[in-house]
């Protein structure tokens, strides 16, 4: 497994009011470190909430780019599936709609966030940690990662604006073997199709990253952001309907009778290990 | 050449009604198979329009995935230039007009198929049944498979929304190369550029594909429709101006000068072997 | 270094007229050399304004293609600094504006330029000389040529539309460690990225490229125009306003602290060699 950053380790700007988050600034640099390894970095409903206003200060702080990562051996597995089994007064369509609400406001946080956004990509990632990569800057990932989005298993439909940044990054050959019929990538193939900005060997992968982004955290910081911006400006509107459709689409998807077969057979096969 | 595949042998449901096709609906897969392959399976005006019919059932049918193929060693040759040798009693124009019309409506029904779409390349690909592919979902090619879209040596220009899907898909560069200076990729080259999603050994090429087909097939059928057509729906309106702006330019194309003597040429070059 | 191409060597049909560039057309090509090889070929106001008046000469000449590259051992360095340092009466706020205004038209006229454009870049390509590839229809490069646009570094942002047809072509994560981070990408990566259409080994770039420059100089005229047109239709309103914007958002950094240090550290590390 890859090596801890040595950062960590060293005093850290800014207090961490975070329960499911590491979040620190340093050398100009906010990283948010995904923090339940035991879970596999699974995103809770409280972590998606915790994700948006860490989001939301990074914007905010003084740092010039902001660090997405996980800790332990994974990188995300995905959204946490025992959020579906904690249904509410109001039922499953009250579920599926704060739910759909919730994984809006998430994938619009990415879609706004106004610094330059860098993936430290340190093992597998699952389903929505996958999609708004899509939605960052730069993906720097371990060989050890691996990209995977099996929603049609799970009777569901793509999410994290994939459906419109996938197809464009890698054509639509590409993006609907991995968005339909559930293709896991290797770091490389992910890299190959533009997912990934570039691999390393793993066991380097923290040393080689981490220089990069010092150095990058030393350039001008308003030409930066502008710059992002500038890019982002011309699809922002076309992201955000995306989002909106994508999000629409699942909260039929969460209520059909294909997803919650899927969803149940999941949990048996769990419980039979 | 590739093996028979060990399907067609077998029973299948629903009676073919067609001249120019083989269809059949089988493991929740319907099969479209381009039959004319002693001309290697070049698309006449019988076969367009039965093409159109076919792609209207299998929208409707219950089959989960349709698979577009070739039967015989060429997948398909494009356009028969013959098509433009029966000429009506409204003369040129009235043969380039209906010709447009007949193309728009082809393309149309690519773009608004509400299934995943395959395609299973088994041979070389010329002209429009090249183009259209960047309006299927996933494609597989035999590594005896050539991608090659001959327009401007025939006075002609790009159709199937290759004007739009191509440079999406590649960039500009390698897109112009192909639609404007008729280089010809390879299989390899094809999968590099996104056109294709995977190439395979010709000898096991049918055996490894029809394997995947099925497990696609057996996945929920809602989950995959819905979500083919939410990367679909936020290109759509486009691609529908781009196949408009494309057959509006080819009619213009086939009454000038240059397209004429273009395929006059082809047919006298044809005529002295 | 690249051996001359032999044609420059030939008689000239037209009079160049121009005191930056070589013009010439010869077998229904047009060559737009940039001719500043002492300077490494990097773009004054003049010259800006001299490719402006080629390319619109080009445009209305009897040529079937055009053809841009640079004299000497570089393709071009891009723009040159020095621009900056001739301050008229207006003060910065003018220079600023009257550059944003020179960049724009110069941007617009690649645009909107109506035959396959193509580049032969036979050296090092740096800032806006890179980003304008975007633009072009078909880039062919030797294996020496490198990709550079360190606009963050100079406190700047991108133009040349390469905000929008950088993250087309190779999709945001590999734009933006070019865009953003000043990444330099050799010609194979460049090629890989979409960026370049092929590489050649220097020894064969002019011979080789040349043959295929004549071949395609042969082909049917207005198919060559009306299908590169046609490519260009479906986004030629999304580039003019992402020039617009890219042009808008320069001439704000180009006023800004950030900026004017940063060119102020270039002049004085080059003074002190």
């Amino acid at each position: 497994t890859a090596e801890q950053p040595e950062r960590v380790a060293q005093p850290v700007h800014g207090i961490s009011s975070y329960q499911t988050l590491l979040v620190s600034t340093q050398d100009k640099i906010t990283t948010i470190t995904l923090n339940r390894p035991q879970k596999k970095n699974a995103i809770t409903v409280e972590m998606y909430n915790e994700i948006i206003k860490a989001l939301d200060q990074a914007a905010k702080d003084d740092s010039v780019i902001t660090v997405f990562t996980g800790s332990g051996d994974y990188y995300c597995s995905g959204n946490d599936l025992t959020n579906f089994t904690k249904i509410p007064e109001g039922g499953m369509e009250q579920m599926a709609k704060d739910a759909g609400e919730l994984l809006r406001q998430y994938v619009k946080a990415y879609i706004d966030f106004p610094k330059p956004l860098i993936g430290v990509v340190n093992g597998p990632a699952v389903g929505v940690s996958v999609t708004v990569l899509g939605l960052f800057d730069v993906v720097y990932a371990t060989e050890r990662a691996t990209f995977h989005t099996p929603f049609s298993q799970l009777g569901q439909s793509p999410e994290g604006c994939s459906s419109y940044t996938f197809p464009k990054m890698m054509g639509a050959a590409k993006a609907s073997e991995m968005l339909l019929f559930n293709k896991k990538l290797t770091a490389t193939q992910a890299c190959e199709q533009g997912l990934i900005t570039e691999v390393f060997p793993d066991s380097s992968f923290q040393t080689e990253v981490w220089t990069r982004l010092k150095a990058y955290a030393k350039l001008p910081r308003n030409s930066l952001a502008l710059s992002k911006q500038l890019i982002r400006t011309s699809e922002r509107d076309r992201l955000h309907s995306v989002n909106d459709q994508e999000v629409e689409r699942l909260v039929e998807r969460w209520l059909s009778d294909e997803c919650m077969q899927a969803i149940m057979s999941f949990f048996q096969a769990k419980s039979r290990l």
